[in-house]
């Protein structure tokens, strides 16, 4: 539930964070396009996945941010006081369900693309990955919006169905294909799912909130604060692995690649 | 007709999902922009139109998410209450029909171009398809802003001609083409050409609903979410495959092209 009121903290809290969130998928985006030559092409279409992912979350946070600020108002000078829902207007929670629907198959399409697989093992993972996401994605928003704590944990329960296969594959189709990629990235590669584990782990969490009584405006204010960091944790940080994985195995293809992009001092430690 | 009155659940469903299309449509473009080197540039000028397209409809959903916020609006505290539509301002329909008559055109020309066909049998194909594809947006609109249900059908009834046209040049003509294609799209091809028949016919049946006597808020939404998911499947997910095209042609026209591009993994599972 969205609260009747917010204090000058929470209502700031909010506000940073998701500002936050804007600064870092856009420039992470930005940095990334900047950097795709500094990746041999075969692993650059998995780069511009990562920055498809966060262009488009920058997108919907700045639509976040907008429908946030004109939710909530104070009618004091200086805004010092506290903050109340605006008439006509409501803060919009759907607008994350729709950034998710789009950036989370991405995400996995990121995962698979970097690895470079077979032809037909990278089909067949997508075609088992991307409609489980977007699986659990549409079957956790008629919980979200609902006011009914039933409705809520049903809908919880059938999105927990698609995120398990989810994870199952990953941890254990996937792993199997790790022996075949370059002995520098394997550990990355492997610490990669564990992020992955970890902040898509902290949605579920927030969602549930309301099942286990915690209410009130605090608690929303931690699950903005809580949805923010896992945003940025799962498309940021994920990317940016990413990118080092894409140009760690650029320098293992191609030598002669590695001689350009690294100094002597570099090259020499590589391994 | 536009309804009086919609309740927030209705007003949140239009809202996200006009959102989504501005999202899909802006972040295809970029995708397709960034990915351009990723493909011959015999090709490029397909995906050149592929973005255009893209460009063009997001332009045009700024333009209806706007219109539509202003359209209708909330007397209570956090919007919680029913939307009614706002003195002095009316949605705006004809957005759509002025983006059709744009990008309805280009899709053809976009499919022709990544043939790469005779120049006389694109021609030919070009001169059938993109005034058939003009005349049949043209004849829709005086249907879809009248209020009488005679004008309707029988406007609906002459867009039909140019419809089923363009289909029967699509799935005769261009057929015989599909032969001198490289065997590995001739599936893909052929299978755009369904996803053109199915995105294409959601446009008829929307359009046929205030026939069918399908009146009123739920209709009125129904028939915004049918425009919008058609709109992604017909301009976002079809470019991808033209891309999907452009990109396996290119391998196959140019096996250097694809040394570079692909991994080896990648490289020898191609066919």
């Amino acid at each position: 539930m969205i609260p009747d009121i917010l204090n000058q903290g929470q209502y700031d809290t909010v506000y940073n964070f998701l500002s936050l969130v804007i600064a870092s998928q856009l420039f992470t985006a930005l940095f990334l396009l900047i950097s795709l030559p500094r990746i041999l092409p075969r692993y650059r279409h998995a780069i511009t996945v990562a920055i498809i992912v966060c262009g488009i979350a920058a997108y919907h946070y700045f639509r976040i941010f907008d429908s946030f600020k004109a939710a909530f108002v104070s009618a004091e000078a200086g805004g010092t006081g506290d903050y109340v829902q605006a008439v006509g207007v409501s803060f919009n929670e759907g607008y994350r369900y729709v950034d998710w629907l789009l950036t989370v198959p991405l995400l996995l399409v990121e995962l698979i693309a970097v690895l470079a697989l077979t032809r037909k093992l990278q089909t067949s993972l997508l075609v088992k990955l991307v409609p489980a996401a977007a699986l659990m994605i549409i079957l956790g928003y008629p919980g979200e919006i609902s006011v009914d704590n039933g409705v809520r944990g049903l809908y919880g329960l059938l999105s927990t169905i698609p995120f398990l296969y989810i994870l199952f594959v990953l941890f254990t189709e996937l792993s199997k294909s790790l022996v075949n990629q370059p002995v520098s990235v394997r550990r990355t590669l492997s610490q990669l799912r564990w992020l992955l584990l970890l902040s898509w782990g902290v949605y579920p969490i927030a969602y549930l909130l309301p099942l286990l009584n915690v209410e009130g405006a605090d608690a929303w204010v931690g699950k903005q604060v809580g949805y923010s960091i896992a945003d940025i944790v799962a498309k940021c940080i994920y990317a940016l692995i990413i990118f080092k994985v894409a140009r760690l195995k650029s320098f293992d293809d191609d030598p002669s690649f590695a001689a350009i992009e690294l100094s002597k001092h570099e090259l020499n430690t590589k391994a």
